[in-house]
């Protein structure tokens, strides 16, 4: 009974905390994006194509949640926008005490669009607000069509879902047609992208959806 | 304060049903595999293959961890071993417990081999002990070469590491020689495996090498 009750007063401080941050988070008028997906699908390199091509039309900044390293910070900062590191030190999710630490180390006068990538798993993160607008995530092909019936819960909460690696389509069994029906039937409100950051396909879309996003909220 | 104490005791009840479970099936002399990886890194391909080669000459069963479907167990039981279902209902690992009550549908007398497949996540299984005489982790070339560093728990605690997926080398970015290098700092004394599942390559390498594993542990 004990464990349960912490789980409980866990999860409740991490609920007033995201509130906290969220408040902050909107008077700013700051579109946030919770990025997630298993490890590799390729969410930084999402990120870093998305940064390229807005990041002279929208003011962007990225939170980076990693378990150890620096590696996808050190790539965010190379497209010279602001990044924040939070290395969870074995956590298997970012939670809102995280993000509210990170909030202070930026300057929020000076940012449109907030994107936090959450540590690579398909569980955990899904678990946990942390004061975003959006949940998005990321699968790729050649993880397979059957993940978002196995792990639901991310696919079910994400306002977009994009497809990443389309290139690869050729060399796996992944099955679109499932993969969309299976989508369809966890979440038919969700938007979905297909992209690959190889071949730079898919991305002006993606953009040019989020950066309608960010309008609207600063418009709001 | 109480938080710490209550994970300190799911952990200590989890190592007690663990040393039972194990103690057990070094009792029957069964080697356990604890098959570990991301989402769609291709454990539940590869041990398709392994069964294939391997049904004829040792006893196999396997236990199936997800979180919500039974895809994987379907797919494993088409092999005609015998399968054991777990699912978490939102857990991220398998924990000892589980594998306690799975072990009460299995014949152990009829099983030389066990593989425990834990739910994709390549974070949080590598937390507990299940009762295994080895844990192995996949990684699949498309999830890039930098996720030992990014996740080195599970890395570190492996005995053996299989590269999966080697065909789709040529369309990544994937640095075998960076793999390699950061393999040998994190754990020196894992045993490598280069493996297709589709093109069905490295797969005879890796079964004699469990094949050997299963008889060092029945004479021993």
């Amino acid at each position: 009974m004990s464990e349960i009750k912490v789980v409980t007063n866990i999860l409740q401080t991490n609920d007033e905390i995201t509130a906290q941050n969220k408040k902050k988070l909107d008077e700013k008028g700051i579109y946030v994006i919770n990025l997630m997906s298993s490890p590799g699908s390729g969410k930084t390199s999402i990120l870093e194509k998305i940064i390229s091509r807005l990041k002279n039309d929208i003011k962007i900044a990225v939170i980076e949640g990693d378990i150890y390293t620096t590696k996808d910070a050190e790539r965010i900062e190379a497209q010279g926008v602001p990044v924040v590191q939070i290395n969870t030190g074995g956590a298997c999710h970012l939670d809102g005490d995280m993000i509210k630490n990170s909030l202070n180390s930026l300057d929020l006068e000076n940012i449109d669009l907030l994107v936090i990538e959450n540590v690579g798993n398909l569980v955990c993160p899904a678990e946990f607000e942390i004061g975003e607008d959006i949940k998005i995530s990321v699968l790729s092909t050649t993880e397979g069509n059957d993940k978002p019936l196995k792990y639901p819960l991310m696919f079910e909460k994400s306002g977009a879902v994009i497809l990443n690696k389309i290139d690869l389509l050729p060399y796996t069994n992944f099955n679109k047609e499932e993969f969309y029906r299976d989508i369809n039937s966890l979440n038919a409100n969700a938007v979905t992208f297909e992209v690959s950051c190889i071949k730079d396909e898919g991305i002006d879309n993606l953009s040019s959806w989020l950066k309608d996003r960010v309008k609207e909220k600063k418009n709001s």
